[in-house]
């Protein structure tokens, strides 16, 4: 057992390390003075640099292969030793010089971005594009290379460990075949129905707040371990037993604020429900970026906008901000909340034409990593697939393919994770409702109870113990992902 | 060069880690959710033991006797490798297991301390201070023998590098033959005048706030590069380029909040005036405790209770808070902000009173660190000094003995800044208005610019360019430290 806790004590120094990180994190985006942002980086850089080294610290491997034949340990500890032995792998995979290089690019690149994407050029965004996208494939490459996996899978797996090109494929085809179809009968039918009416604000941020907090009540967030605070970009972030969600206030709109904090309480009270034995342990972490994803959309949207709470917020949304009129009323609510339209940008999009955009995305990058789309190319074929999966074409780059940061941030490999979070959201509530009877009719009051007890227990509380999104999956709904169930649920809520 | 350069590098991934600690420090005690507490202690311990391992990483001892060799070293460099090579020094002299067990037997006597001082219980505090002294006088003996200092000197040079008690027992001495005598004729003086009246309020705390801002921006404190928060003890913390201080406001008493906050913005003045070509680099750091104190005591106390600013201040302070009456006179302001009084707390002690709490707690450390006084008698001994130096005596240890919590926290060595600060601050308004006849009209204006241009010249701006506080007081006002200016600012203040 000697080698088992050894690494055990090092995983938790580097937890410690990623805490500290996330607050510093958060003081960025939230608190943090802007003449502070130079040493800011400095104190991140450093910290960063201290856990890569602890994580690549040559003894790790020895130790690792030490403890993989020690029969004394237990399911708990052997899976997170399997957590260890990836995170090893991953962390090591890509050599130093490497990772500064591709630290750099992505600075340069996201600094241009931000320009190019403002003046409509991409012509000016491709080279740092271009230069981003070699370091990403090279490092790609050299993780496959570790993995045994194709550079476009060890991209994958990053955020979203044992997730497969072969098998999103297969369901994001199932989805791109049905959503063109199905975004049609919704438009018809919206067309044949009353246009939603949006209620008028002013909404003061005061009373905004105090609604948005009184639903993180109601959903199970812990105050005592998590803060609600105000950013430009919201987010959950923070660290073990502190986790900060945000949110940002329009005062002509309350849904925005309120529908983002529900969708961040969702990811907050995965971290909130992670397993307390092992919170420093890789282990005890979530498990990946789609499953997060699930957590923060089976609230927002599985839960929060179904007919049954929307039916018991109407009121009470009214009586927060002293509305009054048929604009408060539940039916127009459920009708405002589930209106689609053929949108061009994706962090707009709605339910429906959502996945599209992703979808996009996925094929786009997938060719990208495979060196079967050249850069220059990229306008073009973003235009078409818009055309064909959303039905529509942007007029210019900065609302097409400029509108994302995350390529020139170097994240090829993380878009799937929204759709697949979604997908998983929706297998997820429908076992949920099928195990508990009673989840459905507690949201028609207000109550999250059940449903979060059921999440506990099948999701948050079971962090990496399953090796993939698709066993945990598996072991809580009886199958791994497919795209049946959410294909069934956009059908209910938007044509039933 | 080499091995200097590669020193440069070291400290400034231990300056990062101490900036990151910094945020996290005040993140604890201003916004930090209370159920945290352990998650946040995991963070900051880990961070502690990394910069430490990093501090005495033994290839630095080789590095730094190489570049102490280097003859290509211009002056600042050679002034940052002598503060090298004495963070070194202290950061190695004491074994890791004593620097282990003294901060296990702190954290139990802080917590004992907190419940016999509500229980004025000295007898149930006891044995765990008794550890704790134990733990302290080993590792000041250590750090002695490192240094070539008698114990209680190892410990003054910690918190104040080249402080001696052999020079403190000079100047002490000089003020506690003064001291009494002053007290009884201020007193005599006062009790011949109308007593003062103290502004009635409410003070909303906006009001405050507002008034605070103001103060802090005339004083020239950047905010693009610091904030002004609230906490339960007001502190000036944070990082490099992020200055942060903490007041705490009380409705019913402006002044509290309002005194507060400009001597925090004294340390903050002091912080962001470091030199910036040196900013993580010891010899960028500021020169010890004492001269720290003396930054925020010139803006409160020799700047900020002045006669010519309050006469600026009141008729501000009034329109700032709506107030009328003759509460509001300058006159009055200046009877109440110099009141003075034979008071048990230190904390609560006026001007002229708190130096003598302060020589009282350094005779009776002296002693303990000494053997001389065993802390069974240090009751009857803390009775008997303020009986003598202050002139009252303790009803009960509450309010006598067991008031700070300096000693239980093992800060033995820390009391003497207090007062040497005060000394110095007196020491060097008086060289700055000598050198600078603009100054003090200024204050009459509430223009704070001329002083504290002359501050940056002569102190902020310096770092730890001089190699202890009596070298910078020699270079900036001529001489080393002594009473005799403090003891003729008392006599003009409260007798002229």
């Amino acid at each position: 057992m000697t080698a088992y806790r050894d690494l055990e004590r090092r995983t938790a120094r580097i937890a410690a390390i990623g805490d500290a990180l996330g607050i510093l994190g958060w003081d960025t985006q939230t608190i943090m003075p802007e003449g502070s942002n130079d040493a800011r980086a400095e104190q991140t850089a450093t910290l960063s640099v201290l856990a890569h080294e602890l994580a690549t610290d040559p003894r790790v491997g020895d130790l690792l292969a030490e403890a993989e034949n020690d029969a004394s340990l237990d399911a708990w500890q052997r899976a997170n030793l399997r957590e260890m032995r990836r995170d090893y792998v991953h962390a090591t995979a890509v050599p130093a010089d490497l990772v500064e290089a591709t630290s750099k690019a992505v600075s340069v690149c996201e600094m241009v971005w931000r320009s190019a994407r403002a003046n409509n050029d991409f012509a000016a965004l491709l080279p740092s594009l271009t230069e981003v996208l070699a370091r990403v494939r090279e490092g790609a490459e050299a993780k496959g290379a570790a993995l045994d996996l194709s550079p476009y899978d060890a991209l994958l797996d990053e955020h979203d460990p044992g997730a497969r090109a072969e098998r999103i494929d297969v369901v994001f085809a199932d989805l791109a075949e049905f959503l063109p179809g199905l975004i049609g009968r919704v438009l018809d039918k919206q067309a044949g129905e009353p246009a939603p009416v949006r209620p008028q604000g002013p909404f003061p941020v005061e009373a905004q707040k105090a609604l948005g907090v009184r639903m993180m009540e109601r959903m199970g967030f812990d105050f005592s371990r998590g803060r609600l605070d105000v950013s430009l970009h919201p987010f959950c972030g923070g660290a073990t037993d502190d986790v900060r969600i945000t949110t940002r206030y329009e005062e002509d709109n309350f849904a925005n604020a309120l529908m983002g904090v529900l969708h961040e309480t969702g990811h907050a009270l995965y971290e909130q429900g992670r397993p307390r034995a092992w919170l420093g342990q890789p282990v005890g972490q979530a498990r990946g970026m789609a499953v997060h994803e699930s957590q923060s959309l089976i609230m927002e949207m599985q839960a929060s906008r179904s007919a049954e709470f929307l039916t018991w917020l109407a009121p009470v949304a009214r009586e927060a901000f002293g509305g009054e009129g048929p604009a408060w009323e539940a039916a127009n609510l459920r009708r405002l909340y589930s209106r689609v339209e053929r949108g061009l940008i994706r962090v707009n999009a709605d339910e429906v034409t959502y996945p599209a955009h992703v979808i996009l995305r996925y094929r786009l990058e997938k060719a990208m990593v495979a060196g079967d789309l050249a850069l220059a190319d990229l306008p073009g074929a973003w235009n078409d697939g818009m055309a064909e999966l959303v039905g529509v074409v942007p007029p210019d780059d900065r609302q097409g393919c400029l509108q994302d940061i995350h390529w020139p941030g170097g994240g090829w490999g993380y878009f799937p994770s929204y759709t697949l979070g979604a997908m998983t959201a929706a297998q997820l509530f429908d076992a949920a409702r099928k195990a508990d009877p009673e989840i459905v009719p507690a949201l028609s009051r207000g109550a999250f109870a059940p449903l979060v007890a059921w999440l506990r227990q099948n999701v948050h509380g079971t962090g990496c113990f399953h090796a993939s999104g698709d066993e945990l999956l598996t072991a809580a709904t009886g199958r791994p992902l497919d795209a049946s169930v959410f294909k069934r649920h956009l059908e209910t809520r938007y044509l039933g």
